[in-house]
């Protein structure tokens, strides 16, 4: 015998290649194009004075970066939980509230860290198919389960299910916990966020890294009810006291009162996808009608694998999977006008 | 029913106070009382050139730190495994390494953090009782287990053990993973760290927050074989595919690179201790030989909680738990000379 026979083996989330040349049009991970608010570089050369602080742990209740949350959101403090990207908050968030027999339901075509999360913890599991359309089917859900987890808008389709429908989902879940994953919310989705004053079983998660332009400082957050933030709480102070840094805490905070340069930026963004919708559609690409920073589109002339080896030729990188329904398709995200007009280019180069 | 059936259910781990209060002495969470080295501030101005970069996420592979603690320890890149803070890389260890059915070892005067992981994970464990001197008996951990965690030197004790004491009980546990956790060892421990080559279950856990005056970013690493940090990482992956944000690459490999000013600072420490140690032992004071930046010390006078009052009450924050066999202990960080001063006249004045 070895100490392998101990070991928790699993298959590990392949995160979208972050590329160290710079020479490159990198739209495959969904990042925001411009850079982070003029505060957050305020901020940065505020630490200069404070840099004899880093001697010290950081604030553990993270005082600063919630407080500016709670003010910018509206929410009361205690109903705020943050962590190093909203990966840190939903790994928690697994390991925190899926702890049933039961399967836990998620969509099969999704943010494919989901059952990476459950392979690792052991939560059993049942992924539900998306509709053709690459629509969720509320009633889907209304199973017996052990918990439920959306992302609305839904990566990689783009696609957004209407706020109503989200709610039935919680409605008809009463006795499990309904995570709703609004990464993209930001960029035309509507948040479920005024529903944790009616269901205690809620948890909305949202994220720092795309339309707040601070994916390199990983900061991740979630709304819920008091006690259900306070179980998550615990479980994160079981796991480590300090998960926030210092910089994380005072830039944080700087990203998210800028609320003018939040507007502008993901107004811009916008602006860009319905640009790129238009020329991707004259192109012959089909796609959902996305409220994302991404486009999830398939080409009625080549398959995706060719056109995404073609991209990477000419120095684009998008992304897509080797998987069953959707292995057609590219996930574009939206890049500067520059940008997106260089990759119509390229496309028109490659499908002619 | 509710979602709260399901919920995990924990009691967290209960960090040192941070006071948000600034005129105390604060000796209570063994901080390092010098600035971080000049080279972090360097790169902290330098990433006032590169915060556009904030809008991408950081290197996954963490490459630019794990090089420069590679070249620091002059071991390989593939040896070195990098976490938030030593306590996220020991929740990973946890998680990945204790999977058996059978209990993990460790000291019952010891981090308080480990039964915390253990209790989190499900883990079954077993807290081998210190002998009455507070020394480990490494033939006590030489009995069946699941997994071995030792603290070297130990908290809050700050007894080190020999070296080939710590070697006795790695080879005796041939078919577990042992974690040794070298969170003090700069301050005159020596380090397992070239045991590595010989066991491949040895997994070895240091941080920038004590020796390196980097607590308030949050980093930590370990050492290991090269399979043996594969599974690591792929629990890592499994779990935050970005855990250290781009501060704390950049900072970090900057703290990592100045081994002057590391050797001047540790050294500092040390003769403060030594010092303190004369002082505590003249106003009768017992502790053991302390290896580490603090000294866990009981008065012959005055039982534990008196004094931690009466120190709190002139503005000087200690460390103390109220658990068997060491409730009239204090734990005392080490500050700087003047601080060491304030702390020695403050306690002349009590037990007088």
């Amino acid at each position: 015998m070895s100490y392998e026979a101990n070991v928790r083996k699993v298959v590990p989330y392949v995160p979208g290649e972050q590329p160290k040349v710079t020479n490159l049009i990198k739209l495959n991970t969904n990042e925001n194009p411009y850079p982070p608010s003029p505060l957050v570089l305020k901020a940065l050369k505020d630490m200069e004075e404070k840099i004899e602080r880093l001697k010290l742990y950081p604030d553990p209740t993270c005082e600063k970066l919630i407080d500016a949350i709670a003010k910018a959101y509206k929410v009361d403090k205690e109903k705020i939980f943050v962590g190093v990207g909203s990966d840190d908050v939903l790994a928690m968030a697994f390991l925190a509230f899926f702890n049933s027999d039961k399967q836990v339901l998620f969509p099969d075509i999704t943010y494919s860290f989901y059952d990476v999360w459950a392979d690792l913890y052991r939560i059993p599991y049942k992924q539900i198919p998306l509709k053709s359309d690459f629509t969720i089917e509320p009633s889907d859900y209304f199973i017996d389960n052990g918990g439920v987890v959306i992302a609305n808008p839904n990566a990689p389709t783009g696609e957004a299910l209407a706020l109503d429908k989200v709610e039935e989902i919680i409605k008809n879940n009463p006795d499990v916990v309904v995570i709703v994953d609004e990464a993209y919310v930001d960029f035309g989705g509507v948040s479920v966020l005024p529903l944790i004053e009616r269901y205690e079983n809620l948890l909305v998660v949202q994220t720092f890294s795309k339309s707040r332009s601070m994916a390199g400082m990983r900061i991740g957050y979630a709304f819920g009810n008091p006690k259900l933030i306070k179980y998550l709480s615990d479980v994160k102070f079981s796991f480590n006291s300090y998960t926030m840094n210092a910089t994380s805490l005072e830039l944080g905070a700087a990203a998210v009162s800028d609320k003018e340069y939040f507007d502008k930026t993901r107004n811009m963004v916008i602006k860009t996808r319905e640009w790129t919708k238009g020329e991707l559609k004259r192109l012959g690409f089909t796609f959902a009608d996305s409220k994302t920073n991404f486009i999830f589109a398939k080409s009625d002339k080549l398959p995706g694998k060719v056109i995404f080896d073609e991209l990477r030729a000419r120095n684009i990188i998008v992304r897509r999977w080797d998987k069953e329904r959707i292995n057609d398709y590219l996930r574009i995200s939206i890049g500067t006008d520059e940008e997106m007009q260089e990759l119509i280019k390229a496309l028109e180069e490659i499908l002619k």
